[in-house]
């Protein structure tokens, strides 16, 4: 593969591995955007959130090669691979980093945990526009199709106009026919928590283990602005997202906590 | 154990493992403030950001009980050990969650990657107040009696007042003697981004392989209300932290980005 200056070159990757049908939807659209290297593992690396691998080393392979793509796999988490391939696989700095499509919403506090936005979440502080795409459903056979129209949408966005510093996207569209969504609103993260319901289990020799399940609690179930009133409601749900986890609405609150110990 | 309704409860985990000299000085210090549990790993989970162990399953051992406190060993995350012991362990929710102390500083975007910051969001999640506690060391053998004063400082403002919801703190302390440290600094979180520098080896059998590494770059070294500004100029930063990624201030910006798409 060829990058020539006036070919948009985007890092794709996703956190369901090489063979999800999320992330072969999302290569289709993005192939026809620009030169594409695809870089994601053999095993899924869902909830890994933007965990670095410190203690083994990376390895990373080429699969395929063509006149319009690359495709590595590689065995570190969704960050690692943007970060392995930013600095030692691409050409040059890529235009857009896009992760996805999720199987499952990324909606809420699940941007916390989910390793297709930290996927994001990392190209956004190499400066290069960045975008997650996720799908209201977690199965494996889900119909991904639907998302095509938005993909689109957001990346002709992006192509006319970058994303300021510190911004990226995190896109969830509703799991229905594409007649039925009602089209796209920005929306900000809803308030909410996983409400956990370990699974507590004896193995064969009596000691007790524990399974992560449980399910998301909405805490505003009412807010029309949010991202989850929008994916129930048949929107898709556009919210903004920042690398800054600053409180900022509470600094001043907090200086007047502090201020007999503050220098 | 017994933790009476009087007692102040404090669930205490860190991302260095169970023998880490910067969990021990935080444990001797909670101990003067309630009744503590203790939950980590025998491994070290640094860089595990909000990683979640869905693979696999969760085993926990009661290490330890006397009348003050109890001790854990979890094979998860930090964020898991949250999870595992507010679910499954503890007699109530904690009144605090309280991390650290990391080897090592959790300044500008380390908070994105950090195992402590990601028990210290969980917890507030949960809507516990929350705290993760870093001192600017990476060295197994720092001092970390340099950081009891302010641990101290802030774990009584937080007894005196909760954090509101959706709010915790970053503390960062910088390693020098406490008779150096100027006092408490109210701050933003840096701007910046880790500059990768993967070191690329060749296995005995002639393959590559990569060893994640880098350094820090700070994009605004002389901003005064900064983390890194704090803790470069020997000031303890207290960074107010939350769980909300939504960019708010780009929203307007992006509505009108995409006004001819939205519905």
């Amino acid at each position: 593969m060829v990058v020539e200056k006036s070919d948009k070159l985007i890092l794709l990757t996703n956190d369901d591995g090489l063979y999800a049908a999320g992330l072969k939807t999302l290569f289709e659209v993005m192939e026809e955007f620009g030169k594409v290297v695809l870089i994601s593992t053999a095993e899924s690396m869902s909830g890994m959130s933007q965990a670095l691998t410190v203690k083994t080393p990376l390895r990373v392979k080429l699969l395929e090669e063509n006149e319009k793509h690359r495709i590595y796999q590689c065995n570190g988490t969704p960050t690692d691979s943007v970060k392995l391939a930013v600095n030692q696989l691409l050409e040059r700095i890529p235009d857009f980093v896009v992760a996805g499509i999720n199987h499952g919403a990324n909606a809420s506090v699940s941007v916390l945990y989910s390793g297709t936005m930290a996927a994001t979440l990392e190209g956004c502080l190499y400066g290069i526009s960045s975008v997650g795409f996720s799908l209201n459903n977690f199965s494996p056979t889900a119909d991904f199709s639907v998302c095509k129209k938005y993909i689109r949408i957001v990346m002709k966005n992006l192509t006319d106009e970058p994303f300021p510093p510190g911004i990226c996207l995190n896109v969830n569209i509703p799991a229905v026919p594409v007649e039925e969504i009602k089209g796209i609103r920005i929306c900000r993260q809803s308030k909410g928590n996983w409400k956990e319901e370990f699974e507590k289990r004896k193995d064969p020799m009596g000691k007790n283990y524990y399974w992560l399940t449980g399910f998301f609690q909405n805490h505003e179930p009412e807010s029309e602005d949010t991202d989850e009133w929008a994916l129930t409601n048949n929107y898709v749900s556009l919210v903004p997202v920042t690398v800054d986890m600053t409180a900022h609405w509470y600094l001043d609150k907090l200086k007047k906590r502090f201020e007999n110990d503050t220098a």
